[in-house]
């Protein structure tokens, strides 16, 4: 079938807006017709070339919604009419991580560059990005990359459940395990950290230190569960320093929620010697490299990583999403800017000057 | 008073042995006769010059056991005539780290440097190394870095107790809490990494692979629990490729136990995606910059620093004391040599060589 699609056509270019191919669901596939969907930084960083994930040409999106069309043969836990999110990180729930019970990395999310793209365009190969590629208002998706959500969830908040809400709640409640009365520092405050913050506030945390250099998220930090907000800019001397002293000799849990192997750095000696722990949650460039003096961490300190905040996908997503409907968490806010897709260059200029959280893309 | 001790006067020089002077105990302080000292990697690390951690010239040592002869004012714990482990992290049971329960890296740690030496040579200052410095024959330290023990339990193996047996056993079975029947991969055999091997196996590990370029250390490593021994010079190709397809797709705990940052990024590489924690149990030089992909954290690993294997010193060495008492732990199989102290310097040139697990010192 036919749909319109976003296309990157190559690294610092505007997507390309056109009809692109997308073939059936083959066995233990699902054919889902995307309503509405996220801009995360991570497509961005195959825009800019920075993270290339995938060959160009490429479909980006992977933070969707939308609705079950038609099921390949041997489907059983989705059927046309439900209402779903795809999700880059698959859940088989075969596999021994899947069975441990104690993480989210499917094995099968290794597998997945291997399974061929339903998409094409003027009869060329054209990559799905991260599985999912929901810059195209008809995609067909594994079934265990399929979350099903209730129906009454409005798809163009519930879209950005599928990643950044969980990435960043998950980072604190199960990932970092955050708990009541605890210190906490978010670096980054994006689509990822603000829900960061959401999180270590659910969780209980007593001081919630928020850090951007962009003094526009103050407020927002601050709604969302920051006790206290710190522009790097504003600070006279050294921002470890300065951040350790605020929070009586370091935090208990630090998030860095950029990218950046610098931040990382920071996030590690802001963090409690002893006792404290930081979250790697946002992806750094391909080429970088995260240094670290060793002393560093000898001194009792734990670095975690985790994607999509170490929670289960389909078994998770609908969990957030129920929180959401019942007003136990905030999604709306976060989203400030909907757009058809024939803007989506538009979301990604606001994104890059920082003047969105999350742009959503409606079909 | 007059002491007999090893002084290291400067980087890369063989270390003297002449009488230097001690003060007496000050306010919380204990005298000690040192009665056996083994000698670890850390102290060689102050000869080589790698990590300077004291100014020269200095006394180093701090895998000591003896007796103590004379407490200064307001000394409670222990009193002339006990037999005690004087320990380089202390516990000093107000700090809120060591209130928390959850570390042992107490605060007062950090102030360590602060105090002032009770040894001088020749009327110039002479530095104590870790607070310690129990390459003398008497030396004096704070009532927190001093570790009662239980009379009967031999000086020439206790002193292990206090540095490389409860950094092995503690990285095992205290800091990365290595549960039963997994599977665990220990970069380095040497004082440390042969006792995180009798750790693992205590915790009930199921395939522990013990890696080492010196082939001589298969044999005990076998003996302290290792069920398959790997020798990278022996690997053809990519020894992270080797060792992910020997624990089938990487080990749920590595230890690196030699304090080398490339065996760093390997133990990282070779922990199980979504899973794996990986120890940082060896001090690296203090030059020297741990670097890793951030994407091989992102994909649901932890790398965990700690020092003395987080195990609370004064609390936790007497425990170990009665373990290897009863015959619970093995420690005399690891202490290959023994030596006056005039042959300090042989003891450090076998360690230089792999000859040596574990040299002891007698007074």
């Amino acid at each position: 079938m036919k749909s319109r699609a976003a296309i990157c056509v190559g690294p610092n270019r505007p997507l390309e807006i056109d009809l692109i191919d997308v073939a059936g669901p083959k066995e233990g596939e699902v054919l889902i017709e995307i309503k509405a969907t996220g801009l995360c930084h991570s497509d961005y960083h195959q825009i800019d070339g920075s993270i290339p994930s995938f060959p160009y040409p490429v479909v980006l999106g992977h933070e969707g919604a939308g609705v079950v069309l038609e099921c390949g043969p041997s489907v059983t836990t989705v059927r046309p009419g439900d209402h779903v999110i795809p999700v880059a990180m698959p859940e088989c729930r075969q596999c021994p991580n899947c069975a441990s019970g104690r993480t989210n990395l499917c094995l099968k999310f290794f597998e997945g560059g291997a399974r061929p793209t339903p998409f094409s365009w003027n009869g060329q190969p054209l990559a799905q990005y991260s599985q999912v590629g929901t810059f195209s208002n008809f995609t067909v998706v594994s079934e265990i990359n399929v979350a099903k959500i209730r129906a009454d969830a409005p798809f163009d908040s519930a879209c950005y459940v599928g990643c950044g809400v969980i990435t960043g709640i998950g980072s604190a409640i199960n990932a970092a395990k955050v708990t009541p009365g605890s210190t906490v520092i978010v670096f980054g405050l994006g689509g990822i950290g603000l829900n960061v913050l959401q999180g270590a506030r659910l969780a209980g945390a007593y001081k919630i230190v928020a850090v951007d250099t962009n003094p526009r998220r103050e407020t927002i930090a601050k709604q969302f569960g920051a006790t206290t907000f710190v522009n790097p800019r504003d600070v006279n001397g050294d921002i470890v320093e300065h951040l350790n002293a605020l929070t009586g000799g370091g935090a208990d849990f630090t998030f860095e929620c950029v990218g950046n192997t610098d931040l990382m750095r920071q996030a590690v000696e802001t963090a409690r010697p002893g006792l404290g722990v930081t979250m790697i949650v946002g992806a750094a460039p391909t080429a970088s490299q995260f240094a670290i003096q060793p002393m560093s961490i000898l001194v009792g300190r734990t670095i975690k990583g985790a994607i999509l905040g170490d929670m289960k996908t389909r078994s998770g997503v609908p969990k957030l999403i129920d929180m959401y409907m019942d007003g136990f968490i905030n999604v709306d806010d976060l989203i400030t800017h909907k757009l058809p897709l024939e803007r989506i260059n538009d979301g990604f200029d606001m994104m890059k000057k920082g003047e969105s959280i999350r742009s959503v893309v409606l079909f």
